[in-house]
């Protein structure tokens, strides 16, 4: 089942004369048999159109159905809703069709600056919704034309869906997380190109698409440690985002790095303990939290995971993190104000990248500990 | 007036026993009231559910009204309409309580990949449509905060609208044009930042918003010329669209560059007739076009640039062009057909550039007098 929505502003002096406003109803029906053949008005609601606005539902029982929606104020809506899948192209042309009518319509349609913008085809029902609200809640319709890769894992459902423009890209929790196309991610989360890694010991706190690894592996550090909890996604990707990885997890420990499938905090508390130290973390965990608060168990998560970081960063070091949309500009001053308040001082930097399969501008930021004065 | 468009699929077992039908029935309306307090079903289609899909229409007149469709394979939609304004967020958190009372109604929903996906408010009836179909189709809602200029010149309506992310944005035709995040476009289709455009000749067709003249007069061309046919789109340009063209449209001639408002087609052929020849010339006047065949006006006119460009171009110069979103391959294919049938023998590379404001991969090429043999 897919579904056409349309809209126009109507002259709701039309509606003030009962003359012309059953004009302007009849030729809202006669537009809507351009697309229905045998569809009949089922339901009308009043006809005190100008203080109630109207309703009208047309249906073609079990082929298609249109439902028109006028309000006081002199929005008109049109809900066109094909119900079978026969010959949706013929569908499309007669949507068409009728668009071209009504915009003709000079006696009922305001010309304002709103002018008859159809929003397209809404594709409903299908196996996988092609649809994602981003952070912010745009709507963005992906091209995704397969599902390549389906799980649940213990800590998330695992997918991995075909986008003709951005390659296999996978979804973690309805989430885009990363598309063989945004290496820019991995670009920003690893310094923005201006880092010398020859030497250097790093560790990533989550990775498991293994973008950041292969990205990595051959700037040669000394050592690189990734530890990711998902074992789905680090084998999922290691199959199908090769676009991502290459073949940087097809062994788990090389020359100068290593994979540790686990929860990365007793690691982190193990690091700290015995000392070690590392030039680089770099934290690919999750996005900032988006609350109106920073409190809640996503905060204290982001706090213990930023403060063990810290604890075993040199003072030399370098913290690298992605923030969040740059236009979630409440949550990028939260977790500003968290950065002022932690026990060890540090300094900052924030950088915005253009993630392509995002379809939003993203924050990352670099993190160092302050000179003590 | 906005929508909630939602989906799930159901058990049609369920339907086939007609008590359990009538539960079901009575579990859609009783979720629904979880909206809209004073609604009731003011039309209902048939009991014969299992063949013949199902229809149920709940309204509070004049607040909100409820569609509820089912079709035979299952697929059940709801479209939830807030026809007035009156508390859009406490309509955000009711549509939510029914989501959730949905999902967990175990007895109707299948569990399958598609899960129950709302996909957000659909905000309608707005003075300015935030959303815009891609070149492939592929919806997009864009951040628009605010209509900065609007106008209709003789060959176009041209509008700048503000998005909170990408800045102000040139909106051509309801066409996204450039935005003031949109520089990989500018470095694209001026040859990827690989080119030295010391003492050479240069012209620019179209590029109105000025991002090109701006991007290229601190590159020590000898002279870059630029032809732009709508003075409605330099004039709000220099006014609206800084972030693009600096103060490179200020001055409509400089000391290296110049601005000609006019047809580029009667100037290609004086400058052809007068053997004068350029360096580089940067065709910024449209994407290609999108159609079965490469036929009609459109590809007329792609030709004859083309062909008079070919014309003015020194034997070792370039020409650079955006092609369209790399997802239309039968466009691009066709117009590589064209290259190669030009009297001129010509070479070309592309390159698929991310640029913000697209929301879709996009092609340059870049063309080049192939040698003699």
């Amino acid at each position: 089942m897919d579904s056409w929505l349309l809209e126009l502003r109507f002259k709701k002096e039309i509606l003030k004369d009962s003359k012309l406003s059953e004009t302007f109803m009849n030729g809202l029906v006669e537009a809507v048999h351009l697309i229905m053949d045998g569809g009949r008005v089922v339901f009308k609601n009043n006809n005190d159109y100008v203080n109630q606005g109207f309703t009208v539902f047309i249906q073609e029982p079990n082929i298609s159905s249109v439902l028109i929606q006028g309000t006081r104020d002199g929005v008109l809506t049109f809900d066109l809703h094909l119900l079978s899948v026969v010959e949706p192209e013929v569908f499309d042309q007669k949507v068409l069709a009728f668009h071209n009518k009504l915009v003709k319509h000079e006696g009922i349609v305001r010309r304002e600056t709103s002018e008859f913008e159809p929003m397209g085809r809404i594709k409903r029902g299908r196996k996988f919704s092609p649809y994602e609200r981003t952070t912010t809640g745009l709507v963005i319709e992906h091209d995704f034309d397969k599902l390549v890769f389906d799980g649940k894992s213990s800590y998330q459902t695992v997918r991995i869906l075909h986008s003709m423009q951005f390659g296999n890209c996978l979804v973690l929790d309805n989430d885009m997380n990363l598309s063989e196309s945004d290496l820019p991610y991995t670009v920003a989360i690893t310094g923005g190109g201006r880092e010398d890694y020859r030497g250097k010991n790093v560790l990533i706190l989550g990775g498991g698409d293994g973008g950041i690894l292969h990205h990595l592996r051959d700037k040669g550090a000394r050592m690189i440690t990734m530890i990711d909890i998902d074992r789905m996604v680090v084998d999922a990707a290691k199959i199908h985002l090769r676009g991502i990885c290459g073949d940087a997890m097809d062994k788990e420990e090389g020359d100068n790095y290593k994979i540790i499938v686990g929860d990365c905090v007793p690691h982190l508390k193990k690091f700290a303990a015995e000392g070690q130290k590392f030039d680089y973390v770099i934290n690919d965990l999750t996005a900032i939290p988006i609350s109106l608060e920073p409190t809640g168990s996503f905060w204290d998560f982001l706090r213990l995971i930023l403060s063990l970081s810290i604890d075993v960063l040199e003072d030399d070091g370098k913290y690298f993190t992605q923030g969040n949309s740059s236009n979630m500009r409440d949550a990028l001053r939260m977790y500003e104000e968290q950065l002022n308040k932690l026990e060890v001082k540090v300094s900052f930097t924030k950088e915005t990248v253009c993630v392509p399969s995002y379809h939003e501008l993203w924050v990352f930021y670099t993190l160092w500990k302050s000179a003590q004065s």
